[in-house]
């Protein structure tokens, strides 16, 4: 699992580095303030998002947990989570780390980012590290604010408790 | 558990961010550091302090596990801990992430974090993921610095372990 | 284990301060990234790479984990990680936090931040909360990027599991 190096990519500016960073904590707090439709608000309507194991991303196996290829699917997702999924209820919490931006590709900037997300039981509260891993996101910044146009996220563990309800 | 997303809302410049991430991360180190009092120095005189759980917070009820109305009683709380309090003895590291100003009232700025607290015991160095949970500030900047009218620490698990020394 | 407050001291412009977060996420990246030789190169050639327990520090114990006193002790050191040492195969994904100029000395910024690393078995995804503490780090602004001129590692629990393999 490699990705480029910093070097010689001309940094964004202070206002669009805040943006982008912005952009990845609003998606963090629409989720864990359970607010989740107002994350896939978030990602372009041909937009893609993604949650792929680091151990088929580095051997280039293509099977995905999660492959929403545009906004919709992703709309439809939270909806069925909603109405449709049975499972003990349970809140996230996110921390991202190291928000950088290696690159720029066809008006987007190439973002990297590390994130972990506690599980919190309603019930009981039992919290648990649920999972680690890497944000990897094309980021746009339109007149109407930055959005993602895809948000690949490589989770490191294989071992994923129970079942991904709420999205990474 | 809802708060207004940030749209709409006039981003502070660079600097003013800047002070006020630094603030928080000043709270955050000098907890860690074992300078509890050099917090509550962040705090306004006339400042608020409280810990709420998410639980109690999403239903209205009042019942806080800290609830400050002053520095003084935070100063006073500290005290306690540093005199009175019998307890095993232990550190805190805290993480922050997600520092994201949503709005302007009354002259200070609304602030939302993410938080996570790992606590260290010092005897057998035993480490455990003790609090998560989001804090809800409202900050003042003022000619002496940034400071804390208001800083609410909503957290997530109702399951405390032992108990609550050293504030979060 | 205290370190002077900000109180007092100038803050470095935004474009510095940048410099320097994306300095400590790029160490972080290039480790978790399996990159780790490139994390070395982000140490100046006589700097200075060590890892000690907040017990020791605290109490003006010399013993280090780890003590490299220039650039290829460290580079060495990583060499023997990928051709000498046996272990089971695993992943480190860092969380940085709170990162904070404190001070200038002798050309240098004088950082703090918090750390958490997370640590991912290869075999089985076993996830677990490895080290936790904080960089205390002299940062040099120079042509060609920002470098740590010296990389303290105060780790917070004794209890190491296993060993230590990888750098922190």
């Amino acid at each position: 699992m490699s990705s480029p190096p910093t070097t010689g990519v001309p940094a964004p500016d202070g206002a669009a580095l805040r943006a982008i960073e912005n952009l990845l904590h609003e998606w963090a707090r629409a989720i864990d303030e359970d607010r989740v439709e107002a994350a896939a608000a978030l990602l372009t309507e041909d937009g893609e998002y993604k949650v792929v194991s680091r151990f088929n991303s580095d051997r280039g196996l293509p099977l995905a947990l999660i492959h929403c290829r545009t906004a919709a699917q992703l709309r439809d997702r939270i909806a069925s989570m909603r109405v449709a999924n049975i499972y003990e209820k349970h809140f996230y919490r996110h921390l991202i780390s190291g928000v950088q931006v290696i690159g720029e590709m066809d008006g987007a900037y190439e973002v990297r980012a590390n994130y972990a997300v506690i599980r919190i039981m309603e019930h009981d509260g039992a919290m648990a590290l649920f999972s680690t891993g890497q944000y990897r996101d094309s980021v746009v910044l339109e007149a109407a604010g930055a959005r993602f146009r895809r948000r690949h996220v490589l989770y490191d563990s294989r071992a994923i408790d129970t079942c991904l309800v709420i999205p990474l």
